[in-house]
């Protein structure tokens, strides 16, 4: 038996993963993962991206689910391989995102000695995953994924992970079942029960404000709401990070929660009525000494549909019952005025240039705060945020939202200090041609942490501390780093070089990058 | 209350950490983090290391324990945060170093609220962890950390782990209880039992091989086991790969049983008996189909010490149970005839001109395997490798044995596949000014990956499996890269090149970066 066999328990678990409509395998195996690494080889249906760092992969397969809806397969070594992987999967998770991590294994048999690479995957694993499944037969490989396939179509926390012992890899598997055909998972009509309390509330108008799960943010649940805006004065607004949402100028402009407790709880305490459309009681970020962590309290709160509803149909029967007029377009918001940083003057260009149906990803404030004011008045385009809060998503998931969408082009809005986390992914931009245009945000500086720190003192008296939000002496050459890679890159300090390199950019097929000096 | 509180709970952590003598914290901390953070401007004998990603912070602790047998501190961000140190704490928990790891929680009270950055940590800890302690009180600091200072003296499994959810690090503490001197932990004496047994087997001269636990892989271990050697005509090799050993012209030279497991087999079967001095029974390292995991038969097996032994004390026995001559020193072996291929020619040149306390640490093969064959012979020196085989090692390692020794060289053998997991340890370095000379051996391939791979088959045959092999297309420049980061770099393709380079980087102080085009 070699490792080349056409019937082997890894060549059946790609076939298999084909049979559901998977095609995109990005990996970073080890000698665990070798059959599985041959199996490429023989079903060639699922085509393996390359990337040489785990966290690449599992970022990929987080952008790649969130545009299509459907997994690509993460292929990882051994428990420390997967652990490189965990901090997107964390973003996965949070996303509601599609991911079937697989994970090699020591021979069953080798595995009681302890050996070096040997840990306890399936306790990493389930921190991330609604299913683990242990493969513990060549035979069980099929059905194994036809679990995990399950898994990714429930309504939340749709990852899941197989470890595969290289020895049922390798062995021979009998031919699988044939597939039967997915049912479709039930919704629940919890809004049904509620529909009766809210409309009252939404006729408040101005007083009431939608609070929307960003599942329902599609370009039809950006209609429905924006409708019902219309119909009724309300507001309405992200319950969460959005893990992707349809932005621009013929979709109308949801709001977003403000990140610190302050403005956040100023802009809630606005309204009388607080509607949960699949979203969760607003709460602070992180929790605050001194602070409430819940920004509502209870008795202004209205839930309306479950996370579990079909939240497409809810926003229909509130439309239908406050009278929302169909094609009532709202127009977006006017861009604001431009204000005189550098970072804002960016993105009100790139707003203004960006292409029809791009992909924005975006991770860090300097770019990602500013973008908001300008990107409801840009062509339509779909946005991929950070729901996970774990930084180093951004270039990862930029990777594979191309490899998923390769006619849409991508940019990626990022800051210099998270995108150190994950850089790898910029070699296997190269390698892969993804059309992603990277713009990196070089202050130079976690941005964040200096803000939370001015928060409860003066920098000047923490010179220590204040040394450790700096990304300085040396700086970062993110043009360096970028062509090292096999990527084109341009460094700009000003607006107008940036909107020349910009559009050389958006010109150019493959990877490009630029560091905006700010 | 600010978070500058002068007996914060943070600051009381940090304080006690500095009583017990830790003086370094390699840190990548976020808002969770913000009260230890600032309490390095209160608590200012621990020394803040800012890494720009985790597992350099992870790895630069495994390096420093290594060095001290003290532990340093890490200090990362949640769940997430830690996730990315986990491959490098599972080497060092393998290279049993001590390590203590900090992370922030959220406030205790904003835990329930499953905010985007939950998860569970506690679970990720374990699985590298002999301790994990929740702080659940400002005044549980300092207890805490004398806990997982008391894991760290252990002797095997010496990574600690402390969660501390913000509130308790802002809030004040009371002043500890002064710190009791630590005991020093029993060591068993199990060697005591099979003196009468070994000695006779020992007798039987080159029939016989002493596998050794690294641990007593120090100076005087080393020669005790060279002379037991040159008493009694015994083979000494170690039972694993050694997390650290003092190698070089005035050190007996410990031989290591092979990677693969044809030639391991092929090497212990030419001893009838197999002595194991804290060492386990040897298996391969991975498990492969059609062969035993087990290299040597039971009875072939002579248990001498248990790990937990004082290993020092067990060969000191044996030394004089042999009648072995304090000061017979053994000539180390002479230097390999020179092949010529150039990965082997650079290691030679490499030991040649390798400065005296020099520490070098090793991570990949095509550099690891040809400088065991010149090392012996070099200046004495201390030798770092990869016990726990996690990859991503070798550039943190080295950052971290450089702040723990300033005065000694530091020399990274490196392949260029595994310096990808943390090439962001190279920013550290330069910020450091870490006195680091790193050598990659560019062969811009998984050698590894590709040795397994034709073992099973022709690469001809698998050309998409034998593509994710191959880190082409782009090729990466290390030069650009170490340049980005703020390193000086020398890019070389031959072994007279090399040298120049070499003696260049010897006597600048600060990092350096060596590319080989091999």
């Amino acid at each position: 038996m070699t490792m080349l066999n056409p019937t082997s328990g890894a060549v059946r678990l790609l076939s298999r993963a084909a049979e559901h409509g998977v095609t995109v395998c990005f990996a970073n195996p080890g000698t665990t993962e070798l059959a599985l690494t041959a199996a490429f080889d023989a079903e060639t249906r699922v085509r393996p991206v390359l990337c040489s760092f785990e966290g690449v992969c599992s970022g990929a397969a987080d952008g790649y689910g969130r545009m299509l809806d459907r997994p690509a397969l993460t292929l990882t070594h051994l428990g420390p391989g997967f652990a490189n992987a965990l901090a997107n999967l964390h973003n996965a998770r949070r996303a509601d995102s599609p991911v079937i991590n697989l994970i090699g294994d020591h021979t069953s048999t080798h595995l009681k000695y302890d050996t070096p690479l040997t840990s306890d995957i399936a306790a990493l694993a389930n921190t991330v995953s609604r299913y683990v499944g242990t493969i513990t037969h060549a035979d069980d490989a099929a059905p194994q994924l036809d679990a995990a396939m399950a898994a990714t179509r429930q309504a939340q926390s749709r990852v899941a992970t197989l470890i595969f012992p290289a020895d049922f890899q390798q062995q021979s598997a009998a031919a699988p079942a044939p597939l039967v055909a997915a049912d479709t998972p039930m919704r629940g009509e919890v809004y049904l029960d509620h529909l009766g309390s809210v409309v009252p509330a939404l006729r408040d108008g101005t007083r009431a404000v939608l609070l929307l799960h960003p599942r329902a943010a599609c370009a039809e649940g950006t209609r429905l709401a924006g409708e019902i805006a219309q119909a009724t004065g309300c507001d309405v607004a992200y319950g969460a990070t959005p893990a992707r949402c349809e932005r621009g100028r013929s979709h109308y402009a949801i709001a977003r929660v403000p990140y610190f407790p302050e403005p956040a709880r100023a802009y809630l305490d606005g309204f009388r009525h607080v509607i949960l459309v699949g979203a969760r009681p607003p709460v602070t970020y992180f929790g605050y000494e001194g602070q409430d962590s819940e920004l509502v309290s209870a008795e202004r709160l209205q839930p309306f549909a479950s996370v579990e509803d079909d939240l497409l149909a809810a926003l229909r029967a509130l439309h239908e019952a406050v009278g929302a007029v169909n094609g009532s377009a709202v127009p977006s918001a006017p861009a604001a005025p431009v204000p005189n940083a550098l970072a804002a003057r960016i993105c009100e260009r790139v707003a203004a240039l960006l292409p029809q149906d791009a992909i924005v990803t975006i991770e860090g404030s300097t770019f990602g705060g500013p973008f908001q004011a300008y990107s409801a008045a840009a062509a339509p385009h779909s946005e991929l945020a950070l729901p996970g809060g774990a930084i180093g998503m951004g270039l990862p998931c930029a990777l594979g939202a191309a490899v998923a969408c390769p006619d849409r082009k991508v940019v990626a809005l990022q800051s210099d200090g998270s995108a150190m986390y994950t850089l790898q992914a910029l070699w296997t931009m190269a390698r892969e041609q993804a059309d992603v245009v990277v713009i990196i945000a070089a202050n130079r500086r976690y941005q964040i942490l200096q803000t939370e720190l001015a928060r409860i003192g003066d920098l000047a008296d923490m010179p220590v501390s204040a040394a450790m939000t700096q990304l300085q002496a040396p700086h970062l050459d993110w043009c360096g780093i970028a062509q090292a890679s096999g990527v084109a890159a341009y460094r700009v300090d000003a607006a107008d070089a940036f909107d020349r390199a910009f559009k050389t950019c958006l010109t150019t097929r493959g990877p490009t990058l630029i560091e905006v000096l700010c």
